[in-house]
């Protein structure tokens, strides 16, 4: 059973073991991904290049991509990344970032969820619902719905693909198949710092790395990201502030934080 | 006549819509471009691939286009990103980065700028020289040229292209045909920290997606730029908490600090 | 013989002269290079399209190759910059990241040295042993070897390249033939920020452009590195602080700082 346990001994393992996580991401959120790992405790590492990302992904304890500056060479070595996790049998988490904006991001989230197998995906409202159907509004790579109106959209996703699917939102919501998960932390500000989503996704892969449970990794990130939000607005008087002490607190955050702020539904 | 009250209403238009701001820029600033329109309260997107450029602009209140870090199928897609933007009737603003350091940043410009309708460039003097004057000196991505000395330049080719032009430096000059706001606001520290220019910009599109005079929003930009920089120093210790404060900056500031700072020559 | 008064007198020649550092590196750190060298007085340039490297290699003082995200057409401007910098004069630094974590990057950092002189190769414990001996162990970007352990490497390197190799891990060790420097500043935190190697090496960059000697250049960069990272660790809570704490100090850092705290073993 999900609860504040199981996200610190994620957190503890993470911290001991600091897994490689491969990140194949866009260029906006690649200094603040890596600086979000490592804060945390794991060891990032990006590579894109079509020559390398099979090797890469051989060292690797998971593989995170994320769509958020696509072009055509780069969807090739997600590809390649995501087959050579199958081989390899290390989780995958995909961030369809602006699925629903452009039908070439929402093609090339759909066929990167047919080239191999995916334990979690993780987006906003607007992006789990385009990957399920086409016909939804979405305002760049922000979310106009918020994530209770995906959660039919996300079980369908996890039964097709047999993943997880975690929703963020004001509350998050992860699904997999008839299971859900609400995580209530996090703080209005974080849509106010670029890439906080793309975090999350780096972190549900470092979770992902030490719990083979989807489920209960996908929703140890949120829980993190949530408290840390907290902690972080707190200290801020603004967007950069936030995201400063944010990274200061992925560092910090210890039992006691979780203990004392974790709100989750089961 | 362009004053406080102009940028005012600017500003609260920007956080009132959150236009989301397309931009096609260079791989060093995207995080703070990202950033700084989230703070300013507009929504950013970043995409650069030809297949989505002009999907992604169908969407979009404003287009920015900086040249920094150039590659052969960048320009290609941002020149369909002008002629999208040229249908849609959406502002484009252009940023000729580097434009005199290198032969192919300055063809590139030029090029841009015969490629669709811009409604500002900005740029700083050595910048907007070299698109005029072939023989200007530049230092790389810094201005060996104050913005007075390019003040003709500009003038030219906002004849020449019917756009407002925006020269940044210890003073900003905005021109438009014959029509100057000099913007006295700014500090000593800003050019220290890396794509405060691109910044500028990035604002300027924020401002040109409200406010259909290019003048007035191209001078409403570097206004809040120049005062977010005079609050944001009060507190600095070097350039990197300049930063941090600048963009909590763009989140405060408001009515009061637009009317106590503002330091403009029509 | 090298001491506080050479890393001094380096230091007020770059921030003098602000030597034009071109930076061929990779999407990671590219924002936190560019602030480092703005901080610490020097002007960087980032540009990688071949139609453009060569002719901006000619406007710089120095050059800095970073292969931490490769492709392609990046390693054939590289190679092409590296011809250019030697037709110049002008020293190159680089920093071979993750060579030995996938043979792309161990071959692209061997061929690299091959297209023309390299002043000096900047790389953590692992990678100065991947480029000697194709063995190595590796974990992504991180090293899994001291610097001690990489000496007879770095050594070898040395010999047959005729460069200087800055090996950085708690201790630094910069070697040149038979002479070494180790520079014991420094701070456990550094290793928690992304790209503090990567921006070690640009700095390297600068000081390289106003050093001819590259033993003396490397050291001084290393050691203000250290410096800057004893200081802003003082008041720092956890990485994202230490790294803002640390660009401030490479604006402030002085003679005092450095008098004070240098600590070399010749």
């Amino acid at each position: 059973m999900f609860s504040a346990q199981t996200v610190i001994r994620d957190l503890e393992n993470i911290r001991r073991r600091a897994p490689l996580v491969h990140n194949i991401t866009n260029f906006v959120v690649m200094n603040l991904t890596a600086n979000a790992l490592l804060s945390i405790g794991a060891s990032p590492v990006m590579a894109h290049a079509v020559e390398e990302v099979e090797e890469m992904v051989g060292l690797a304890s998971a593989l995170v991509i994320n769509i958020g500056t696509l072009s055509r060479h780069w969807v090739e070595a997600m590809g390649r990344a995501i087959r050579a996790a199958e081989k390899k049998k290390i989780p995958v988490v995909l961030d369809p970032v602006g699925a629903g904006a452009t039908s070439f991001r929402t093609a090339t989230a759909r066929q990167l969820l047919e080239s191999g197998p995916v334990a979690i995906i993780r987006g906003n409202g607007s992006e789990i619902l385009a990957l399920v159907n086409s016909g939804t509004r979405t305002k760049g790579v922000d979310s106009l719905e918020g994530p209770e109106a995906a959660v039919e959209a996300g079980r369908q996703l996890s039964h097709q693909y047999g993943c997880a699917v975690s929703i963020s939102g004001p509350t998050d919501i992860v699904v997999r198949n008839g299971e859900t998960i609400r995580v209530e932390n996090g703080h209005p500000l974080m849509p106010r710092v670029t890439g906080l989503g793309c975090t999350a996704s780096a972190l549900t892969g470092a979770f992902a790395a030490v719990n083979p449970d989807s489920l209960e990794a996908a929703a140890g990130a949120m829980a993190v990201m949530g408290i840390c939000g907290e902690l972080a607005a707190g200290q801020a008087r603004g967007p950069a502030s936030f995201e400063l002490h944010f990274l200061d607190w992925l560092h910090l955050i210890g039992e006691k934080e979780i203990k004392e702020r974790l709100k989750i539904i089961l």
